[in-house]
């Protein structure tokens, strides 16, 4: 088992990365401190590991667990309801402790509902997915979708810690796991040049599920990307980079339908339109442009815009993102392999010319 | 104008206290950092005042407003979801800052809001009740209520600034005045006798909304309010004692339907019973109880619990209090006027002795 720590002062917490380390009690133990415990799970996930979990915890503590539906067109208001309803139902206390058994959604979802309920309680991250592994795992970002706009209602919220079992990754679809190397591949580009090369190498023991190429490419990711969030946990400045691909995936994101075109899918084709543009504002050559095209294709993600799309509804919901600042698009861009850069130094007429060279 | 300093280090913030500085752009514009407003107000104050806030602030802002129902019944996530709705129609971004135009349920609605649209944007509180100007202008409790329990869902987050208008007071009900004394009271009762002694010489004056008796009761009662919270944002301790007369008062809105009951008229009852169960234990002669009775009905408060509730149902609504720990509930109760304490020290026994007290 590999151990890392997020920094952030007293809300530090550590990631343990192994196989089987989903039922271990003592990593519980260790991050729990009242005696009532609710596992947030959904219809996926629950008949896989919820009983093993339930197991692993009910002779230390009350266990009570609710499932939700699958998908991240549930990730609403309305459907983390469900978790406080169950909460009070329970009549749950201040020292409850939630523990968020799925991925990217489930966890996101359930660190949003322990930073509201009773104005905040802790819980725990088990992510199931390799997404959810090496993205939701650090940062503290929890959210619910708004059907204006992706991820826009959310706190700033760390987990006590979070507890990464890659043997569930063997129950992953193939999709969801080509997701979750999307996200892994940001990390190279964005300031590991070293892991990407390292990423080239390794895809095919990736998408074997080989436990100790799994466990470095989580542990790398998590490590850059906890080096990042400790400089700027609120994300008003280098935070930003970790967004590199998610304006143009968002929009892909909201303009197919919440749960159509899976995250990691929709960034895959985000990070090769904000390279496209970079080249296209000589920043990039196109060498490096192919090879991230090939590195994306090789691990089976789309690189083309959904065909139902137009470049209207792009530049209409890529307004309403974040990272927008008084009207300007600000997107993360590249100047290199491990070099991405925040930028509004482009033109309307060269970000048209990208969204338009992926689209149909 | 009278200044307070809340101070919470880096979310320090002050509060503003005067009449007819409703419409002074200059308070506002030392406190918004971007170009864009969201002023959140109600159907009662939106023909008050909306249009006198919009004209002070629209010369240098974008300034757009949100009307939402009135009443503690619509203290809730769906109709919180209604400015998440307006502020994405508009695109509005990170940069915005919400006002937060009303009494507590606009005051707790929005800034919660703020909490959460799009993890964090600023906002400025202009109360128009008093019990909001002395409540919730200071501590940063934001939240919405759920149907099992009243403010369950919400964050700990505080204003750029406090704008307390003293001039809004007159178009208030007598209810919310009375209601709002409930809460000046209450800071008496805690850990200021002083206080409680001017407010029994004061009383004419404040129902008779004298500028500088209500500039005094408010200042004072938030420099009261403030001091406990700087010592204790979180609520880990001492700030509890700030729930005197709570846990019963948010029983009794709860059990008679959100709305029915106003806050301060449910806790003016809930502090006579937090008062009589300290007399059964001894801590409170009669006198003292009968000089807090004396005050509540000088005040036009109720003295008794809602007849349609019974005992047991105050015990199950009681029970899902945020001051329960563990299957206990813990209550402040009084050893004199001016020193409230937290306990859990009385047998099963007496309360119910206070309840069926008041039942009836």
């Amino acid at each position: 088992m590999k151990t890392l720590q997020v920094a952030l002062g007293k809300r530090s917490y550590p990631i343990y990365i192994g196989q089987g380390i989903l039922e271990n009690s003592e990593l519980y133990a260790a991050h729990i401190r009242g005696k009532e415990v609710l596992i947030v799970t959904n219809e996926t996930i629950a008949p896989l590991y919820l009983q093993a979990l339930e197991n692993a915890l009910s002779d230390q503590y009350r266990v009570e667990s609710v499932i939700l539906p699958d998908g991240e067109q549930y990730k609403t208001l309305s459907v983390m309801n469900r978790i406080f309803d169950r909460l009070l139902e329970l009549k749950f206390s201040r020292q409850v402790t939630l523990i968020a058994l799925g991925g990217g959604v489930i966890g996101d979802m359930t660190g949003f509902a322990a930073a509201c309920y009773q104005r905040g309680v802790p819980f725990i991250q088990v992510p199931t997915t390799l997404l959810s592994q090496v993205d939701s795992s650090v940062g503290g970002k929890t959210a619910v979708n708004h059907e204006l706009g992706k991820n826009m209602i959310g706190a700033f919220y760390q987990p006590q810690c979070v507890i990464a079992d890659t043997a569930t990754l063997a129950t992953l679809e193939a999709r969801q796991l080509s997701s979750g190397i999307a996200e892994v591949i940001k990390y190279g580009l964005i300031n590991d040049a070293e892991f990407f090369d390292w990423l080239e190498q390794h895809l095919p023991a990736l998408k074997a599920l080989d436990p100790e190429a799994l466990a470095s490419a989580i542990a790398r990711s998590c490590q850059d990307k906890a080096a990042i969030v400790a400089d700027d946990e609120h994300e008003r400045g280098v935070r930003a980079l970790l967004n590199l691909g998610h304006t143009f995936g968002h929009a892909i994101e909201t303009g197919t339908g919440y749960g159509n075109w899976l995250h990691g899918e929709a960034i895959a084709v985000g990070m090769l339109m904000a390279a496209d543009l970079s080249q296209r504002l000589g920043w990039l050559p196109t060498e490096t442009v192919e090879r991230i095209r090939a590195i994306l294709q090789a691990a089976a993600l789309p690189v083309e815009a959904p065909s139902e799309m137009t470049e209207q509804q792009f530049m209409d919901l890529m307004a309403v993102d974040k990272k927008v600042q008084e009207g300007v698009i600000r997107l993360i861009l590249l100047r290199g392999i491990g070099q991405a850069v925040i930028s509004d130094d482009y033109e309307a007429a060269q970000l048209s010319a990208t969204l338009q060279a992926f689209i149909r």
